[in-house]
């Protein structure tokens, strides 16, 4: 299938002045336009660069947006928290953004349903802002900036999946935009329903690509209580995934559980973010909590048995609040400490976000920093000047069997780093497992894809892709290429 | 658009013919043939019984049979466990019957990561009896006959929904053969992931009418442990959604809540099937576990509290495994309860199956009552000779607001039932809800569906359907009436 995309001065005209008449209001500013598109993930080239960005306030602006730019074969990528990586919001066609920003209100509240209508440039911390009070919360928790409807677009997960899941888990409805403008509602209130085939799950996770969503009914839960948080470190990191296996099958739920190995706690201790200086070992943070003390002090009981068990070399666990912020602060900084492992700002933070069945985890990130430390290894052999080693580093949502591989290099470096994570990626795909547990496909993850999902699963994803939005004009080429050669970026695993 | 199905019998014999060569059973014996297509919810005209069964043992051989279908036109309808409400396994344009029969097996069990590879033919009973010894268990608990490919296909629930979820959160991956005989794997064995499209719950829920489920890896979840059952009694049915409403926001999980109005718990002594004589009141089941007694002891001390509050007319909660037994087998009668009502074997049993926000759900009970009853009374005043009134009863799984109104009711007045059905699930619907919120479409749901998606929610599902099954051959008719003016059952709501 060949698509074809109108890019001439004529045809925006057009589309900015139709817009327009429905005083739907936008912006052609170059520095506003390359703040929608241009993120550290999304690189995007000034040729690409969306020509102008729309600000809806509803739905029916959004429909007026899409039925224009459609009509016109505009391509339209969308924007609420752009805190998403792998080039998800990278424009590839030119074409206009749609950003979220007017649209951040909670439309309706029932606290005895235990659900919240929201718009999509709503942010999960603002939103639990407002809801504090009422102790009630959304668990979904990716990085702090995002925003419901690219949470939504990313099918996204975060520190509290283990326990409550991930954002397919906890939207009940959406409305949603497609391609020509018509306006679906894909179910209705009801936590439960049979009610057809299941359009919100086929949105959540597709990246913009099959619809723009305008509205969400989401799911809340009751502010965790008799919290707990804990910090245990080993030997290794088996010792670490077998605690969480046997607590798993002792039938605990814990709040959460997170791993790090070694490298990772020193750069937590090198960033000087975290309060607390931490054993250089692999770590594992534990969080506890259930509506009965009891039930937390029971599970507690059975952490510290496993831990005895497992001789672990220094064990704490805390129900005094400034000392949970520290100890969980420490986990949360990890992201930013990473970033601080650079030498030098050209310096790239490339990572992994493979997931494997548990029972798989310690292989795969015993394979990984293997992987890793041959390819560092071979890569200052390459060289008669000395280089700069690579800083690596694994933290995994170990519950879910996420990990993620992070690696610090100079940029010149990038095609090396990329051929490594490849060889990680089909690592975990040989263990069962997938190449992107939370943070999705966009453009770098495409290659990898096919291999995932066979070209097969591809070609259902095509048609699927072609019956919902037959002229391509949603977010093109994330996911997969819109043409089967593609003309853009992104390589085969 | 316009779909083609040919029944010419050279056709159907060279079908036959091609897919005996790969040595794939069938039978053509019409008492075998009639027992896949025509059960109480689902009859089907002789001249519409499919002409002959297929007994796959593998994903290739179902791959065989549809390539072979698919390049012929024949329809193609399957069957697993037949336990399906509303027509779903109905025959609407004859051709052939896959039966699941011969795929019974656990490919592989996997205790550490807790899920299970299983093919579709496996009962959910059979497969936890299977797991029984080792702790394990898989929650979603239909109709006891049910089989995985259908609960797959229906996306059912059960009992164990409020504290557990429905099918759609506990299948991880599924091996699905399209219409043109390609095999797909929609994921791979992670508990989490984010890659491409979500074709696992595209398929859930589709009734077969997108693809044929050959495998399906499921979670598993530890056995509850520290098990309480409860049976509390009340004078209105409002106060029983009012306990659920408090305990939901006290942040108390429990097992199950299941709540029946007084005529329900009057059919339940009448059948004689309990071995508890009951009061004939509304009435709440509460199942508790815990991997903490006391958590366990803190929720009942919630339930009692609230229960004194709102006055309840009987209390008793038990822990000892002959009495929970005997409480619990109450609550599981009522299907074959109802069933002894009637009062002639012809006689009908008709329910609707409405979902709505909890806080709705004593309006929606209410609201029904009283159409029931008005068209009960009408009914019975509309003949000068005196005539049965129906038996109408009200159980719900309350803590999803998922309820059942049953009529029992002669033949003749099965018009009149579906009339008031049809008003119960407008006001449903008034009530935000939906009008199926386990036994999925059908093809009884298909004009309420209409209602509660709008034509633009069918569009985009017609238009799924066409682009993974462009002939329109895997269980035509269901969910929506394949072309645009059907000629097959099923009438707007």
């Amino acid at each position: 299938m060949q698509y074809h995309f109108n890019k001439s001065q004529q045809s925006i005209e057009s589309l900015i002045a139709e817009v327009s008449r429905h005083h739907i209001e936008h912006s052609t500013d170059p520095a506003i336009r390359d703040s929608k598109a241009n993120t550290p993930h999304s690189p995007v080239t000034p040729d690409e660069t969306p020509v102008t960005v729309f600000f809806p306030r509803s739905t029916s602006d959004v429909s007026v947006i899409l039925k224009a730019c459609n009509e016109r074969y505009t391509a339209v990528t969308s924007f609420s928290g752009g805190t998403s990586f792998g080039g998800a919001l990278t424009s590839t066609r030119g074409g206009i953004c749609v950003s979220f920003e007017r649209m951040k209100s909670i439309v309706a509240l029932h606290e005895d349903d235990l659900d919240v209508v929201v718009q999509p440039g709503l942010g999960w911390v603002e939103l639990n802002e407002q809801l504090k009070d009422k102790g009630i919360f959304f668990p979904v928790d990716p990085a702090p900036g995002a925003s419901i409807g690219g949470m939504i677009a990313m099918s996204c997960s975060g520190t509290n999946a283990y326990r409550y899941g991930t954002m397919k888990e906890w939207v009940i409805s959406l409305t949603a935009v497609l391609a020509d403008g018509t306006v679906v509602t894909t179910h209705r209130r009801p936590r439960k329903s049979a009610a057809g085939y299941d359009l919100t799950h086929l949105v959540i996770g597709s990246e913009g690509t099959l619809a723009l969503v305008t509205e969400a009914t989401l799911k809340l839960a009751v502010l965790p209580q008799n919290l707990h948080v804990g910090l245990v470190t080993f030997d290794t990191f088996q010792q670490g995934v077998d605690i969480v296996v046997a607590l798993q099958r002792a039938g605990h739920q814990l709040e959460a559980l997170e791993l790090a190995d070694g490298p990772q706690v020193y750069c937590i201790n090198y960033s000087n973010l975290a309060r607390v200086d931490m054993a250089e070992k692999p770590t594992l943070w534990l969080k506890f909590a259930g509506s009965s003390l009891q039930l937390v002090k029971d599970q507690i009981k059975t952490v510290k048995a496993l831990c005895e068990e497992q001789r672990a070399l220094t064990y704490e666990i805390t129900s005094e609040n400034e000392r949970i912020g520290v100890l969980w602060d420490a986990r949360k900084c990890i992201g930013r400490a990473l970033v601080m492992m650079k030498k030098d700002p050209s310096d790239l933070f490339m990572h992994s976000d493979c997931a494997v069945p548990i029972s798989n985890l310690a292989a795969l990130v015993e394979g990984t920093q293997k992987l890793i430390q041959e390819a560092n290894e071979a890569n200052q052999k390459s060289s008669v000047a000395p280089k700069q080693p690579w800083f690596c580093a694994n933290v995994g949502h170990v519950g879910d069997g996420n990990v993620h591989s992070s690696i610090i290099c100079p940029a010149a470096d990038k095609s090396m780093v990329d051929e490594v994570l490849k060889k990680v990626a089909r690592l975990a795909l040989s263990l069962e497992g997938t190449v992107t547990g939370e943070h999705g496909v966009g453009l770098k993850q495409r290659g990898a894809l096919v291999d995932e999902v066979g070209v097969e699963g591809i070609d259902v994803m095509r048609r699927v892709k072609s019956a919902m939005d037959p002229k391509g004009i949603l977010n093109p080429d994330k996911v997969f290429a819109l043409d089967d050669k593609s003309v853009v970026k992104g390589a085969k695993l």
